[in-house]
């Protein structure tokens, strides 16, 4: 198995990306898939002979360009082909890599893997599906933010899609999905979600119903499905929210002579809680619904980072995700045609 | 002045509405607006008893019905007209009071205020628009759930509403208006959000522009609007988060030997957040655009809450809120003609 990893995305790259490669190598040692590198072969061979690593399962494609975290994801795509992160997309295209992994411009990953790669049989919308970690595990937010204007069949792809990667990468047999709502009958919520509920009761396997986002950290559902302007707001939200208590309490603390004196006693049990909340050990999330493995990282990520998300991506080559969609979507095309306008 | 008061509405009413009252009158003295308590004689009687409070500031009105917090709202509103919450809007298109405060059904409430008060001139669509507690302050979210979809120009009418509110309510002049997005440029979002950009520009005095939900807490705007499907599901996701943070938090420091020792120490800091968080301080939310002031507690307000929430609603009377909303509406009523469809 050959993995390709755009080299040059995301903050810290090429750093991070070259040691994640040569770290999740170590971890398989012979037994390791290839990592393929794309992007500037001087400054990754420089970061390689600095760790003193040597291996055939890592190779070098130079690439003359790069993606700006910030540049217009159709403009990138059209305007650097020899860009890291649009020859790895190639790469799998082409047969030479069975997965990508990046942590560049999430729309220009977006928009290269679906002019590229294309989507699956019976997807109209590719959806983003982080991972949420919380107290009680976590669950699957789909779509967290692809999709700003979606109809009700896309949330049931989105739903049967979640509940496919759920079953191969995180071993949670037959999801509980949910959908996001302000209130829990059938009948609550905008058109989008009164329309949808039916459908996802007919198509989704594990369908448990509605879910109020009060409840989402609550651990009652394992996939929450929303359109992906909703789906964004409620993952900033959460990342916004965490920062500003934690650093609110923080300040509240050291604002007080005795507290302050309790802070250092404190400090491992806020680092438990900072550590599941960590999205590095959960940091790549899929692009399901594209015919390829793309993994998407954190534009932040780390070295740790990008070495779990090569491992998500060699465990979802392995189990055969994408064929695996292909076949559940496939049992109910018949949305698409029945629905034509929904 | 007089406010009319739902006497029975909450899950501590009558014990708590009845205190509030009687707290909000004892804390004005002598310059005390009226309250006048609509629900059960024989009950709000035995509670004002015990209290041995005494004052012709307060007056009861005796109701045979009352709505329980989950009864569908138009059913509830057309079966109990004897209802105190029916009775409490009621007072004040008969010119019997000047105020409704309610900590009942939600819904009910919007669906009565609405049949019985109607709408200001110019606005389609009435609002929810609670204040969030930050750190930093506090910003007003409108609308937090009062229209599951909404138009373009409904966004323009919150964000003109909420500045009027937000300038009588909380002293602030010319509040900082966003639109709640996910993204930054005018350019990002869904169709509604791309539509609404330029529209606020126009109509709205101080839009800043759009923000992402990662940033609310932050206090770069005063008043986020959103559509009222996003809007409860930002506030409720911000209720739910916090409380699983704080019990998680609390269980890791309880699991460590160290850090339970501490944590008496920390006590104080974590109650100076959580007084802030303290929905009972900012705990009622003005229905904007009814023809009428309307102020909803949360149902489970305690008797700070209500007296918070007749505050509130003598200075939304003293200060003319809703003349000052239809003056500002009024310049803005091209919008409706010029945008029948959007």
């Amino acid at each position: 198995m050959r993995i390709a990893l755009d080299a040059m995305g995301g903050d810290h790259a090429p750093y991070s990306t070259v040691n994640g490669a040569i770290e999740f190598i170590q971890d398989n040692s012979l037994d390791s898939p290839y990592v393929d590198l794309y992007g500037n072969q001087d400054e990754i061979e420089k970061i390689i002979d600095k760790s003193g690593f040597s291996s055939d399962k890592i190779t070098i494609n130079h690439c003359t360009e790069m993606i700006d975290m910030d540049e217009r994801s159709v403009k990138a795509f059209r305007d650097k082909p020899d860009s890291s992160l649009v020859r790895a997309v190639s790469s799998v295209k082409e047969g030479k890599s069975h997965a990508i992994v990046s942590a560049g411009n999430t729309g220009a990953l977006l928009t290269s893997s679906l002019f590229i790669l294309g989507k699956i049989k019976g997807i109209n919308r590719p959806a983003l599906a982080p991972f949420i970690p919380t107290q009680n595990g976590g669950f699957i937010l789909c779509d967290a933010g692809a999709n700003s204007d979606v109809k009700p069949k896309h949330l049931v792809h989105f739903g049967i899609m979640a509940t496919a990667y759920m079953e191969h990468l995180v071993d949670i047999k037959n999801p509980r999905v949910a959908l996001l709502n302000i209130g829990t009958e059938a009948t609550k919520g905008n058109e989008l979600t009164r329309q949808a509920y039916p459908l996802m009761e007919e198509h989704v396997s594990n369908f448990i119903g509605n879910i109020e986002s009060r409840y989402i950290m609550e651990g009652k559902a394992d996939i929450i499905v929303c359109d992906g302007f909703v789906g964004n707001s409620v993952l900033k939200l959460i990342e916004g929210l965490i920062k500003h208590l934690f650093s609110w309490l923080g300040d509240s603390i050291n604002s007080k002579t005795t507290s302050k004196l309790a802070s250092p006693l404190l400090k491992p049990a806020f680092q438990d809680v900072k550590n599941v909340l960590d999205y590095e050990e959960h940091g790549s999330t899929p692009f399901l619904g594209v015919n390829g493995i793309v993994m998407k990282c954190h534009g932040s990520s780390s070295v740790k980072s990008i070495k779990n998300a090569l491992k998500s991506a060699a465990k979802a080559c392995n189990e055969n995700l994408i064929n695996d969609i292909a076949n559940r979507i496939s049992k109910h095309l018949i949305i698409n045609s029945e629905l034509e306008n929904v």
